[in-house]
């Protein structure tokens, strides 16, 4: 798996909620910023979508949450890519933080690129975007970051 | 399912992204505040969660993110329990914009009751509040809100 975070932050005040630790949505929040910063990886950058207007959108996402987050903790996320076509990426991240081996969080992501403009249209990678997505899918063969994407039901516990 | 809306919000400018619409965690942001007004109409609000010491933590989130949802937007949260045990609910919901029929977004939501302390711990509804949540998925019976969870996977389109 690529060993290095994709992203790291610390934890805003603001997204402390009344429980005294990071609310979900900022799970959310911090994975979304995760995922800007494999779009950059990628090739999908600010500069890109300005000469391309293409980007990606999230279609899909599944978070696992696996423990609190608190005020002083320091955020990394690491990022797979676990699948891809011409057109889409379904990526895996694992939020952690830096002061402790177990996960705060397990998320898979679909990701469709798209071209904006008055009517936006699903589009194919230009070839040097799917090499840099063909190369992280490789660099990530076998990474699993805890529970994947399942229906979800209520199970009963032992 | 329950008609009214469970919560209901105008777009913040700051949830927009570069793309020009509502960044997928603002999403995630609202139905989060969504379960903040679910918590509320089944009894466990500040007062009962100040007064018990007990919560809901959401262990599993899944989103479909089915349109865009712009700036002008009036987005509203309709919410349906699917299931529920002692100590789980498993809800339901649908975001969609006051000026269109098209659902913005479905997702579900797995939340589990949690007594807060030194070492938190997954305590039982009290009776009150697991007659209410019981009430509140008797009326949700029957309610789809679109695409629910499922393993998420490349799937071919047509």
């Amino acid at each position: 798996m690529p060993a290095e975070p994709i992203y790291r932050t610390s934890v805003d005040p603001q997204w402390i909620d009344y429980n005294g630790h990071l609310r979900d949505a900022y799970y959310g929040l911090i994975l979304s910023l995760a995922t800007d910063a494999l779009m950059d990886r990628l090739g999908m950058d600010a500069a890109y979508r300005e000469r391309t207007h293409c980007t990606l959108y999230t279609v899909e996402m599944h978070i696992h949450f696996l423990s609190e987050v608190h005020r002083s903790d320091v955020v990394l996320v690491n990022a797979a890519i676990l699948g891809s076509d011409a057109k889409r990426i379904h990526a895996a991240m694992r939020l952690g933080c830096a002061s402790r081996a177990e996960p705060a969080a397990a998320a898979e992501i679909m990701l469709l690129h798209i071209k904006q403009g008055p009517t936006p249209a699903v589009t194919p990678f230009p070839p040097d975007i799917a090499r840099a997505v063909e190369q992280f899918r490789e660099q990530s063969a076998g990474t699993s970051f805890g529970p994947g994407s399942r229906q979800m039901a209520l199970r009963s516990r032992a």
